[in-house]
């Protein structure tokens, strides 16, 4: 949350520090705690939902559930008293995932006991979307979202692919095999299809007839052989971003990234290789202050 | 489709650029109707063979379909109306696709009534085929097609060596299973085999001996080892490619590969990045004769 | 079969140029006629394996064995006659081929009739490794295998790893699930293991206590990340041989690879990148005679 | 083990070079048979629990298996014999390892009889433990430890991202197929996306409605992707490596990863491939102080 700025206090400024940021030994602590707090909540709700738990234990889940409840109610309302502009982060991402995180336990003290058994049976799962409060402890995702944000087209490119191959070849499938063998529609054989492509491979559905098998062992080839174009997309780009020394390769950033780019003193042109002592578009000298360089004149 | 021109007159050279380029507000306005459209009637024809939906909504479907049908078959006039010369266009890929999308719709109206059913489900199963009208714009699978094409020789090889590995493999489990396992015959073992080297695993045929397992389990490391190589030729080959900058790791294309190849002309260095006419190690200029260069200096 | 040296006489020099090598037209017509032969054989062996297919063909295959058995031993007997030192052939990888193609054939004249149909079972599954006769055309495979030769050492510690991941895993799912679920022995659990790591997954057998799905999640997301590792070996040695310039990323050696090698004068180190002008371990000038050089001093 | 000093005397000075080193003739001829004896170990463990060999070889069984207990223990004796301090040797991994391949041997003389199966089952089945001595002989592991610790915080925020995609999308399978389709709780649907993602499939669950399927059909092609994301992070690491010089492509170590990097003090240059003494553009001695260099000019 960087791009929040903490409210004015001193005692609010110390609890910013703590529940924002991580660099204080009270922070560390406040992370971990909350960590545990959110893992521990979503096993609740997990066992809670196995009937054989359930029964015997239905007493200590509600328990726990309402000390979960408690404690993520009071997270977030700190979180509000101590940003400068809390409707900024009520309406952020992780603002409104909070409120999810305990708005079912609330909403289930209005619905009126066991007569309405879905509502109940959804609010119960939906707690299971707390799991997403860890998020915030994923600001390396930022890296890999930034290969992949640079990587959209080619993927993109690659889902068109795939879809025009499965809907071809799942209603040549739904042809060939037909209701008997379990292809009794065209959705339904798009879904094989995807499932044979893909390598998963239920067996839910598998083709029965000669024609239908030859179909499956060519989906089953380029299924084989399409798996290796995302990876090599991935591949490039995180190998690229390494390369240019924007990042080590293991997600750490080498310097701040404004002085890695280092732009040209005289045409701001950035990402000169690491054997560039001249800007490669107006040939000016790059002159890296850091480099014990003796011209290569 | 550049490379058909315009037929004459001012509002054919207008409809040429809202049907066929998408440069214009109507053309992408054109481009964004006919996906839906397509996407729309590919939906109708799924739908239509799911047995529980045809009933009830038989009419509405066969509606939404000659609406589809009466949609495409404009469009495929309005493209042969407005090239200079029609036939190329008629006889080109996307021609014959066009004609293949509405040409089932028509026929069934020749097919008498209920009493060639197999006819009947074919034609209606053809009209998925349209989703190929989609390829229209994967321009962009022009880029990995490139990349496909470059490697067709060591993926020749490969699949050359799966088919050699599933012969064999599967013939030995033949002799080692036997028909009561479910290997009754060489050509549904060597489906096994490829179910088994792909990793898709359907679990339909599984062996049952130990020695059986023995080789399936050697199948299987196999399959695990032999699907690093298509992934390690098309990775190389993208990697490649963004390296000499011969395009954007996004798939935008750069600049033409001579120029890009190019030796500095004073110290022979090569593989300079896109926008270079400065050499990165000596600053000589690199004389691209084809970069329309004003120097910065 | 370059290492093969032809014999003697004008005939027998052009019978070699036909057989052996694939430059003249004849030459080529040769080989595209053996492939044919070789994939017409081998179809003919497994459709023989279909029991309703067997029966009323029976006749058929049999005249379409022997006339592809004559060829191949004529093939055997005019390759053994066109090359100077036969013995040598013979007894080479692709000569011992050459006969288990067609003894079979032969053998079942020796077997005395239906009597020993485990025998005659055998012998008819045995012809179809003469699909390796293919592997004459495989010359590419050379570079992966040149490819998957350097990666040796590190292909064996993650065989080794894997060895040791699965038969721990597989014991500890025996004592988990033991053999009502199908975990009989450790051998079985063992196979499951590897069936389970390699994301397989038949599905013949699988775990059905909470404390086995849990180990088993854990060997699905260690095999998910396991199969990066052979990957990552084979991708790193293709970028590397594309990137020393010794073949191109389609597998044609840019030059030959003698001159790729290009040898320092003065110590004869090779491997020297594309930007070398002197030599990295003893500085003498690389002296490229095609590089239009102006020395960098 | 190099960090094990030998003990003092002549003749445990010629027993470590045996037991823990590789150099001599004697130490190989050790290797192996350690090796083989593991294996064959664990060989018997496996097929002891085959109830269809326990029977009739049970008496096999037990005498070989106290041949290896007896090899085992005279191995680690003579291990603590030679090294100087035994104590530290005790408290090592592969210590620890030594005492558990022989434990449970001799602990199954302390159970009595046969009316404590379950002990009796575990401590057959630990036996299976001793796979781990191989370890001592994956030195090369380091190499891929090495490459996966640089990659473990990419590697973590990757399982965090599956965590939390399993998780929601589990709940919401849950939800949409309940338990009259298999999904009977959350961990067992859980389960079933782990089993989905990771494209193993075994098909025991699997969805039966169409939004079900629909679901199933997003984890699928998600799963096809993200396995793209393990493989690039390794395969960006393996390929800088190689890079970099710091290791051969087949694993051996060239030099210190400081001489490497090492700029030429002319002109700057990094990255000289092993071996290299002279900057490879300029000529420079690049003036290793760690290299023993005679000079070649």
């Amino acid at each position: 949350m960087p791009e929040l700025e903490p409210a004015h206090g001193p005692l609010r400024r110390r609890l910013y520090d703590i529940v924002f940021l991580s660099d204080t030994r009270a922070g560390k602590a406040f992370d971990l705690a909350l960590i545990l707090a959110i893992l521990a909540s979503v096993a609740v709700v997990m066992l809670d939902s196995v009937t054989s738990l359930r029964e015997p234990y239905a007493g200590t889940f509600l328990v726990l559930e309402w000390i979960f409840t408690l404690f993520f109610t009071a997270e977030y309302v700190v979180r509000l008293a101590i940003v400068k502009r809390p409707a900024k982060y009520a309406t952020s991402f992780f603002g409104i995932i909070d409120v999810l995180a305990v708005l079912p336990t609330y909403m289930s003290l209005l619905v009126p006991g066991a007569h309405v058994l879905l509502v109940v049976r959804i609010l119960r799962v939906l707690r299971i979307f707390r799991v997403l409060k860890l998020a915030h402890y994923l600001n390396e995702a930022d890296q890999l979202g930034r290969a992949l944000r640079a990587s959209r087209r080619k993927i993109s490119v690659f889902i068109f692919t795939v879809v025009i191959v499965v809907t071809v070849m799942g209603s040549l499938m739904y042809l060939v095999e037909g209701g008997q063998n379990g292809f009794t529609s065209i959705p339904k054989s798009v879904y094989w299809a995807v499932v044979t492509l893909t390598t998963v491979g239920y067996g839910d559905i598998s083709p029965a007839t000669p024609l239908g098998q030859t179909i499956a062992l060519i989906i089953m080839v380029m299924g084989y052989g399409i798996i290796a174009v995302p990876t090599g997309i991935v591949t490039s780009e995180v190998v690229r971003e390494a390369r240019l020394g924007l990042v080590e390769p293991t997600g750490a950033p080498v310097r701040a990234p404004d002085a890695l780019a280092h732009p040209c003193p005289a045409c701001a042109l950035t990402d000169h290789g690491p054997e560039a002592f001249f800007c490669r578009r107006c040939g000016s000298s790059l002159d890296h202050a850091d480099v014990p360089l003796a011209s290569a004149d």
